[in-house]
C-alpha cells in the first residue's frame, strides 16, 4: 500500500495559517511526523483560501525538502499550481488529480509526461461523480485510454473511484469496493488504485472507525493506494494487519514493529 | 450478518470446568452475556476432554435453553452427540458440522432435514484443508450439490472455506477471502458462507486486530455469518461498521447503539 499523508492542507485551520504568516516550523513538523508515521508520500495543498496559490505551492514544496526526504503528492484544481510544484519537486511526485474531462486531461497528461509523474484520475466528468460503478469503470478506461495516448505506463496511473460520504450516499460503499476490484482488469499492466479516505466518514460520528473498517475492506478489494491521516495509529495497524492478511507483508510475530521500521 | 457465539466450548477451561462440576450458573451467564451482545446463535460444544459427550452436550443444551431463547449451533465431531442436541433444541438449530467426506454427508444431511436444521459444510476431505481456492470452491459445490440430493435448501447450507492460522498459512488469507466471492456463485439461491473466524489468528500477538481486519475484509468479500467472540466490542463494532459500509444496514448517526438495541 501506497500511503500518502493528508495533513498538509490550507483546508486546515492551523496549517492554513502557518502558510499565511509563513511559519515553517509547524509545516516541517507535520511532514517530519507524517514520514516517521509510514507516510510514503506526503500530499500539498494550499487550501481553498490561499490568495496567492503559486507562492504558497512553492513556499510549502520547499520547507516539506527542507525537512524531509518524502516524495509529494501536489495537489490543485489548478494545473498552473501543480505545474509550479512539479518544477521544484526534487522526487518524483504524483498530480493529485485530473478527471476524466478531456480538456483536463489535454492540460495534465503531458505535464505528467514532461516530469515524469505518477497521476491520479478522479472518475468523474463535468456531470460529477457517477453513482454506480459501471460508469466509474467506463471513466477509469477513458482516463486509462488517454494516458496510453499520451505514453504515460498505466501502472503510474493512480484511478480514484471517488468515495462519498456514507452518511449522504450509503449505496455507493459497495459500488465504489467493487469499482476497485474492476479496474484492476482494465489494462494490463493495470492502472493502481486510490481513495481520499477520510471523505467517507465526513459529517459522522465515529470517523476513525468508519475510516479504518473502509479501508481494510478496500484493501481486501485490492486497494494500491490511499490518501490519509498516518498520525492515527489504530488506522495504520489496521493497513499494517490488512496488508499481511493479504499476504503482502511477511508475518512474524512483530509485524507492526517490523513493518515501521521499514 | 449472523453471529454465532464461540464461548461455550469445553476447551475453555472455566467452560470443561462447569461442565464437569455441573455448574448451572457460569454456562447460563456466558449464554446471556453472548445473547446480549448480539449472538443470534450460540455454538455449544462439549470439548474434546468431555468423557460422556451426549450426557453433557444434553446438560449444556437445557442449561443454555433455561437462561436465553437464542438458537444453537450443535457442534460436535460425533454424529450422534450432535443428534442427541438435535432432539432437544427448542428452535431451529445449526448443525456444526459435516465436511465433503460422503460418509459423513450420508449420516448429518438426512439428520439436517430430519430436524430442519441448518447445516455447516467444511470445505475439507479425508485429504485435509486444501490449498487453493479452486479446491475449496470444488469440495463447496460437492456439499452444496449433496444438500440438493438430500432436499435441504440451499440457503440453509452454510459452506465455511476454512480459515487457517495467519502464521503457519499466510498465503491462504486471501484464497479464503476469495473462496467465499466465489462460492456465491456456485447455486442460486446460493449457500451461506461462514468463518470461525479465531482460527486465523491462533498463536499470533495481536489476536483482537488480525481478527477483526480479517473479519471485515471476509464482510466486504460477503461473507454471510461467523462463528466469534461477541464479548469483543471492538470486533463487533467493527463488523457492525462494515455492515453499514456494505449497505446492509442503514446509516444514522448512532449507528452502534441502534445496531445492539435491535
Amino acid at each position: 500500500m501506497i500511503v500518502i499523508g493528508e495533513l498538509i492542507n490550507g483546508m486546515y485551520k492551523a496549517v492554513g495559517k502557518a502558510i499565511r504568516d509563513r511559519d515553517q516550523a509547524v509545516i516541517k513538523q507535520l511532514a517530519k511526523r507524517q514520514a516517521d508515521a509510514g507516510a510514503h508520500y506526503l500530499d500539498v495543498n494550499t487550501g481553498p483560501f490561499s490568495k496567492n496559490q503559486k507562492d504558497d505551492m512553492q513556499w510549502l514544496i520547499e520547507t516539506i525538502q527542507s525537512a524531509v526526504d518524502v516524495p509529494l503528492a501536489i495537489d490543485s484544481t489548478k494545473p498552473d499550481v501543480i505545474e509550479e510544484g512539479l518544477k521544484i519537486a526534487q522526487k518524483k511526485a504524483i498530480i493529485n488529480s485530473t478527471s476524466a474531462d478531456p480538456e483536463k486531461m489535454e492540460t495534465l497528461l503531458p505535464m505528467a509526461k514532461k516530469y515524469g509523474s505518477m497521476i491520479i484520475g478522479l472518475t468523474m466528468d463535468k456531470k460529477g461523480v457517477p453513482q454506480d460503478r459501471v460508469k466509474r469503470v467506463e471513466l477509469a478506461a477513458q482516463i486509462v485510454a488517454q494516458c496510453m495516448e499520451f505514453d504515460i505506463p498505466t501502472d503510474q496511473v493512480l484511478i480514484d473511484p471517488i468515495i462519498l460520504p456514507i452518511n449522504v450516499a450509503q449505496p455507493q460503499g459497495p459500488e465504489v469496493l467493487e469499482s476497485i476490484r474492476e479496474i484492476q482488469i482494465i489494462s494490463d499492466p493495470p492502472p493502481k488504485t486510490v481513495l481520499g479516505l477520510s471523505n467517507v466518514s465526513q459529517g459522522t460520528k465515529f470517523r476513525p472507525l468508519i475510516n479504518r473498517t473502509y479501508l481494510v475492506m478496500a484493501i481486501g478489494s485490492g486497494l494500491s493506494a490511499a490518501i490519509l491521516d498516518p498520525l492515527d495509529r489504530e488506522l495504520m495497524d489496521a493497513m499494517i494487519a490488512a496488508e499481511l492478511l493479504t499476504n503482502k507483508n511477511i508475518y512474524c510475530d512483530s509485524f507492526l514493529d517490523a513493518y515501521r521500521k521499514r
